[in-house]
């Protein structure tokens, strides 16, 4: 099966699944949304986001050659088994879940008839729904693939073409490692941010010049501080053991660097090493 | 004195003091420059940021109406007596210094007959040098003015003079203020990025996947990690006990939300204020 010959079956239609309709808009045989609300369901098909809309999964997923979830992750946890049970054999199941682990093992308990890959574009806005989609979305994005126990060369191949059809950088990664990782330069950052956000509030409620004075600095390290609470949730609570050894990891790193307030050469040291990685990492 | 007539010295000719220079090109009767380094000076002359431009402090303060320091804070507070000492009576000493205490009880000692207010335009970026130097930097901006016991009235109004000229918004508040609000919107954001890009260097160091997955989000709360190590270095040990608190406040915050991975409804109300009040203080 080629992604230009395939039906797409996108469930949620929020600011990933919507941009997802976006960008494989004219790179396969015809996309369906699936929406909770029906206004939702009516807005996408008004807009040209998705061919057709539906509510619930059974229709949409019986017409797919490939179903992408793009829920929030419990959601994805609990539509894994219910889309597999409607899906064609030879038809290919995605997510776009931002922890893999739960989910490659909910598809590893799918029929052996149908295919799984787990997928993580690395990407997103702190606005959500489908009002601020975007088809360059994954434009230059990391697409992690996570294989299952369901992954085919044949879904393997399917998943490839997906992500190339979203200008994204396939790379395939055990479960496991994705975690790790994301907990790590997704996760904590985020964690950090909300707390962050917290500290200048109750810094804040003691003398309002401190809101007066947040500027460009504060403002980005506490962007993702307003990201959709929903769909950082169900993450940070299913990838809990890499998101509790990345807090740890971050508090003996934040306490070096306190207890170097009385070093001014290895505080130097310190901020200069910082100072290098963080270029290197991003120009 | 009016703006308009006053002789300008710069001190500093790195990205605050350069940036300044320009903002000010055409809105005083003239603006000098003072580097260390003979090729900055001259650079600063050829590309027009300043009229003249001295590698000493001598002359350039003798013939100045205001006098704006505009380099580390520790050099800074070196410099306050050295330019009072040169500057003609009836002239204005201020700085650009990101803490205030000290800078202000520096002030507080030079000769009655020099006024002096302190300064921190609430602005930067994480690039330094007179190449990144841009007369729009202060636009918007919060510009911080503390009183000293220099201050007089003529001095501040010539001082608002100099905020106004640089499209940035005065705002008055004592250095103790400043120092507490600045250690927990500016400093600890500054700590939090260096800390979180250590994390994520070991991190990498055990799996590459690590680094090959940080995204936007990565990128934005680390900013503040990337900028010039000798302003912030400085800063943060004339600012410590400010800066400690911040530390104490933000490990409180760090460690609730980290309990509350076991409420995931708790958790969720955390993180929605969080939301909230970011969404509240930046559209």
């Amino acid at each position: 099966m080629l992604l230009s010959e395939a039906t797409v079956t996108i469930v949620g239609l929020g600011l990933m699944g919507g941009s997802l309709a976006l960008a494989l808009r004219g790179k396969c045989a015809m996309v369906l949304g699936v929406a909770r609300r029906p206004e939702l369901a009516e807005l996408a098909v008004k807009t040209g986001v998705v061919d057709a809309a539906y509510c619930d999964l059974r229709s949409a997923a019986a017409q797919a050659d490939l179903v992408v979830l793009a829920t929030p992750l419990l959601h994805i946890l609990s539509s894994i088994p219910e889309a597999a049970a409607f899906m064609r054999p030879g038809s290919l199941l995605m997510d776009l879940g931002s922890a893999k682990a739960q989910v490659v093992e909910a598809m590893n308990a799918i029929p052996v008839a149908i295919a799984a890959v787990g997928g993580h574009p690395m990407c997103g806005k702190e606005i959500g729904g489908l009002e601020s989609a975007d088809p360059s979305l994954f434009c230059g994005a990391t697409f992690v693939l996570t294989p299952t126990k369901r992954t085919t060369g044949a879904a393997l191949s399917l998943a490839h073409e997906l992500v190339a059809a979203t200008g994204a950088r396939p790379l395939a990664l055990r479960a496991e490692q994705h975690d790790r990782a994301a907990a790590v330069v997704s996760h904590l950052p985020y964690l950090l941010a909300a707390s962050l956000v917290h500290a200048e509030k109750e810094a804040n409620s003691h003398d309002p010049a401190v809101g007066m004075l947040a500027a460009s600095g504060f403002r980005d390290t506490t962007r993702l501080a307003a990201s959709q609470v929903d769909m950082i949730l169900d993450t940070l609570l299913a990838n809990r053991m890499p998101v509790e050894a990345a807090l740890t990891l971050f508090d003996e790193k934040l306490a070096q660097v306190r207890s170097l307030l009385d070093s001014p050469d290895a505080l130097r040291g310190f901020l200069t090493d910082a100072q290098r990685q963080r270029r290197g990492m991003f120009t």
